[in-house]
């Protein structure tokens, strides 16, 4: 059954034998010492309901965003969200770039909707090109892009980003655009759609702490929505007190983390360019993503002789619109993490 | 907006300033010092993804209800479970006794289920009666019922919601029970339906760790339920995190602290005789509950005037089925915190 079975992401280290995960794309660096202070003083006073509003939580979002905190909603992990995103619009036609994040569909999948797929090709490495513009017409309720997009690793490039919105408005068509990995990406492809919303756009931005502060545990993320409209509709389809107290505390330590976050890109793009080198050396298939993990192909059974070795990859088999077996994908981790991988590889490939 | 504005709840110290807060039902004990540990040794470890089958805690769900782990599923707070339930479920016709908790209203509104209401009497002193089970008809797709009731404290007496589990098996009518306040009742009155369900019962039993433990802040609920069918079909309905490992690792330590559960029921037993007989000293008129909160009739502005003193209790103006304005519900809280709130009554009263 579903609560005991098919669970088909990354990080299940809760029935696998692990010594180095690199299947969640979870910071290297962990969790800031500070956010980990903010959720063990919070967990001191969890008799009290948390604040439903997240107001202090989203006046601080507003001030680092420069959004208004009245278009900002808060939800337990950026995944909730996507659900009551589609639960609030509950679209009859949505379009989906494929492969990319299976949260997506499976939230479709609840109002009844079988998205229209754009297939990302391989031939193209797997990017997102100009003719999904023609496919966004006026019968397109919802568009659901995932930039950096996940499992590839691909920022949609600025110029064509700029030019779906256009599009987008042209149709009416309503943007979900998954900005969860954005923030760990190299700063010169690290720019948000947020700043270009006007008016009442009908656009939706998913952002995460969970990645970039080490917070997968505690489940907070935000988005960040004009259409006030949908806001309120979609905290009508939850209870009021989603997100936990201790979240709310230690998102609002985790804002405070700039120099974390610097020295995160730092190592993220020191070890990118360290396992992109080493696995090319290894003749090893890797697609040279923006995010804080690397798509790999062509070696068989990688997963299973990973897992061997107590090393825990994600096995991307069941993405829709990745067909091939030998499609994995690796968190970019620490130095030392990284190198055991390539260690381990270098025997796999050499066997 | 709603995010902002129309928080129809008790607990709202956020906005206001206060000294006692009798407006929430949790615990009056607070948090049991193992569920802070167990909470705050968690926010250490807080980068990994929770455990999206709850594995550790629905084992031990399962000893201590006699139930199979196959047929426990946690949510984010039992009233994540509410929304997902109705969801699920779909239902075009259910019943409801009013005035109830509020959220199922807001969850059977989320799919366009407007309730047929059944009105609990003010002249029958609120309880449920006999004549519920002429009201469930084939037609009836589902029944809400909260035993203890929220806000009256009044439990469905054993046989008539043994009575009302035959009629249902009858007609085919699925009963959700809201058991969530039934742990903190006398311990005579404290029958729980679980043991009774046989077979694949179209029954949906819904528990707490809020209330009980002072968990509110965390979030943790879970429900007891024979169809699997219903349970994987909830599962689809959310994201496979929604509860969080902080929450996972307070709930596994919160089963354990037997003494605390026993050392609440018998402050909740003494404290609420105290308040019944003072609040009748002072002629103001209040139901015999069975949990751990009262509700009070009669005395005008009793709200405001309490919250002048920094004291807010739960105005019951908006509850459906309630239209005395003077009806409020208070918490039993320590006996220093009652007596001061009754001190204050007294210099309402008696002005």
């Amino acid at each position: 059954m579903v609560i005991d079975g098919s669970y088909g992401h990354g990080g299940d280290i809760y029935k696998n034998k692990i010594r180095l995960d690199f299947s969640v794309n979870v910071n290297p660096l962990g969790t800031p010492e500070e956010v980990q202070q903010a959720a063990a003083d919070a967990a001191k006073h969890i008799a009290a309901y948390p604040d439903p509003y997240c107001g202090r939580l989203r006046q601080k979002l507003s001030q680092m965003l420069g959004a208004d905190a009245e278009d900002i909603l808060c939800g337990n992990g950026a995944a909730e969200l996507i659900f009551q995103f589609v639960l609030a619009l509950h679209p009859k036609r949505a379009l989906l770039p494929v492969p990319s994040f299976s949260e997506y569909e499976t939230a479709l999948s609840t109002v009844g909707c079988t998205p229209d797929f754009y297939p990302l090709k391989r031939e193209n490495g797997f990017a997102l090109t100009e003719d999904i513009l023609d496919r966004i017409t006026n019968d397109t309720e919802l568009l659901m892009l995932c930039s950096p997009n996940n499992p590839t690793g691909l920022c949609v490039p600025w110029e064509l980003l700029t030019q779906i919105l256009e599009r987008c408005r042209e149709t009416g068509t309503w943007l979900f655009l998954d900005e969860c990995f954005l923030e760990l990406t190299d700063r010169d492809k690290a720019r948000s759609l947020i700043p270009e919303l006007c008016g009442d756009d009908r656009v939706f931005i998913l952002r995460a702490f969970t990645k970039l502060y080490g917070m997968a545990g505690v489940r907070l993320g935000y988005a960040v929505c004009r259409r006030r409209d949908m806001l309120e509709k979609m905290c009508r389809l939850v209870q009021p007190w989603n997100v936990s107290s201790i979240a709310q505390a230690a998102g609002e330590a985790a804002l405070g983390c700039t120099e974390f976050v610097k020295r995160t890109r730092a190592v993220l793009s020191e070890e990118k360019q360290y396992l992109l080198r080493e696995l090319r050396a290894l003749s090893i298939a890797v697609l040279p993503g923006d995010a804080n993990f690397l798509m790999l192909s062509g070696v068989p059974d990688l997963y299973e002789e990973l897992l061997k070795r107590e090393i825990l990859i994600r096995s991307c088999g069941n993405y829709r619109g990745l067909h091939d077996a030998g499609d994995c994908r690796i968190a970019v981790r620490t130095h030392e993490e990284n190198a055991a991988l390539i260690a381990a590889l270098r025997g796999i490939c050499h066997a």
